[in-house]
């Protein structure tokens, strides 16, 4: 028999899951509508139907555990705690309900934690015992490995790196505050950050002729590429506010790497080589040279999610 | 035989030795000049010689380990590295050269790791795994212990929270950089504070009868008990600033406590309150209400450095 494991990435429109081996290798995956099943007990009952049944169509592998990444969870209760975008209301004792189900090791986390571990099982992080993955995308998320274990802290939800304040009364946040990290060094940060440029610098722009609703960081980095200075500026503006979070995080834990992963990370040279200047130029001087700036070497897309989710369970029975 | 652990503070003028049983009981101190050994042989030759010496008036202690604070210290190495403030230039091997004279196991760090591990193993975060102990005194430096373990980072100097920037382009700092938190939430800080408010506000004070030179936390929390309206506000300004460092700290793991310690935080309430004010109202929302801020509860002088070296050598065998 061979032992597998399956990765679950639950998102607010669809849940995606596969089964991964212990090198990586993705063997099978599916998905299903999250919003097709507003009573958890019937998302519990058609995730796991649908996990038994890619497990047996090969009758040599074995189900050794469920790594699941959802928005709002929390690894050390198993659960999924008032998720503002999914249908399922207060605290759901996830990994309970999919244990009754199919009795093997349950656990979940948030996507950025599950990024983090699919980075050190699978990815650029292997054998390394002090990273921090950043996943820039909507948001700025965090996961944060210390002495070789992901922190979790107190609660569950240590991890808010998007939520350091680098710009004191600066730009509204989705969290009631300002001037939050991932108000600037998000995908929609890098968005913001065009718009109020558009403001401020006079320079023509094919930017102007898009509307703002419609404005995608990969837009503004294919601008960024052809030389359009207001995207340029904006990344470069992007690069100073992401490493100010940075040089905090070095300064709390020392790592020896930082891994960008996410829709804004896939910009490539153009946002990380200005954020490895900031980042040696405004860091605590004793940790100058000491972290490396790096992308996400798990394959990025839906499957990086599956992977990450998949890595949390291998990390639990190994 | 009673197994006991030696605890050394090694300061820029003084160094300060003890003997510590398991419970935290200081049996028995002495102290040497630092400065009278600007060789560092010479002064391995002392401090063994002291320690022997203070081992061997009891036939029944049994020396386990000793465990060194001193400024600049890598607990990975076993070095002091590059010390401003000591005669020993370079990095120095102290663990080695200690062993070679005792032979049993020396640990050494920096004071506020050596606080963090007194306040874990004799003080209030006895039986805690997620907290962070700030030491605010001259400078501000800080204790991080994550899943019961102490936070060394990949270069064994992680913990530098005092260099968060809170206020960027803001108050000059000995790192080179401007906004450190520890130019305004230190007990020096709150100095500064002070001489600015005296600058901004037309308010009488007796603290403007004393030279800059000559201001210390300790008067300025004085003048704040008696409701001095300078030293109210600098009070007030002091813990605001230190709550936003504190609030990126939660952000980033979630502890269960904060422990103030030194000087500054002999202030107690007059500083406690708002500082606990301040968190509650600026740390993101998830979580609010679930840090306790603390005073250190090691006592506090030259034996807290003592007693916190000493437990990290009770770390070490234990």
């Amino acid at each position: 028999m061979k032992e597998i494991v399956a990765g679950v990435d639950i998102g607010g429109t669809n849940t995606v899951y596969g089964l991964v081996d212990k090198s990586g290798k993705l063997l099978a995956e599916g998905s299903l509508k999250t919003t097709k099943y507003p009573d958890i007990k019937d998302f519990v009952a058609a995730l796991t139907s649908a996990i038994s049944g890619l497990v047996s169509k090969d009758k040599t592998l074995k189900l050794g555990a469920i790594g699941i990444g959802a928005p709002d969870a929390n690894y050390l209760r198993g659960t999924i705690e008032d998720a503002p975008n999914l249908a399922w209301k207060g605290i759901v004792p996830l990994a309970d309900l999919i244990k009754k189900k199919i009795n093997v090791p349950v656990v979940l986390t948030n996507d950025a934690n599950a990024a983090a571990m699919g980075e050190m099982i699978f990815g650029g992080a292997k054998g390394m015992k002090e990273f921090i993955v950043l996943t820039l995308g909507t948001g700025l998320g965090s996961g944060i490995v210390i002495n070789g274990q992901m922190v979790y802290g107190h609660t569950g939800f240590a991890g808010e790196v998007g939520h350091f304040i680098v710009e004191p009364g600066g730009r509204e946040c989705g969290c009631g505050r300002r001037g939050c990290l991932e108000t600037y060094g998000s995908a929609t940060g890098l968005v913001k950050t065009v718009l109020f440029l558009l403001s401020d610098m006079r320079a023509d722009s094919p930017l102007r002729n898009i509307p703002p609703s419609e404005l995608t960081a990969k837009t503004i980095a294919e601008a960024a590429a052809k030389k359009d200075p207001i995207a340029l500026k904006a990344m470069d503006y992007t690069a100073e506010k992401l490493a100010m979070g940075i040089a905090d995080c070095i300064a709390f834990s020392s790592p020896e790497a930082i891994f960008l992963f996410g829709g804004l990370a896939l910009a490539g040279d153009i946002l990380f080589k200005p954020v490895r200047k900031y980042v040696e130029a405004g860091v605590f001087p004793n940790f100058k040279g000491t972290v490396k700036i790096l992308p996400s070497s798990v394959p990025q897309g839906s499957n990086a999610a599956v992977l990450g989710a998949a890595a949390m369970g291998w990390n639990e029975i190994k």
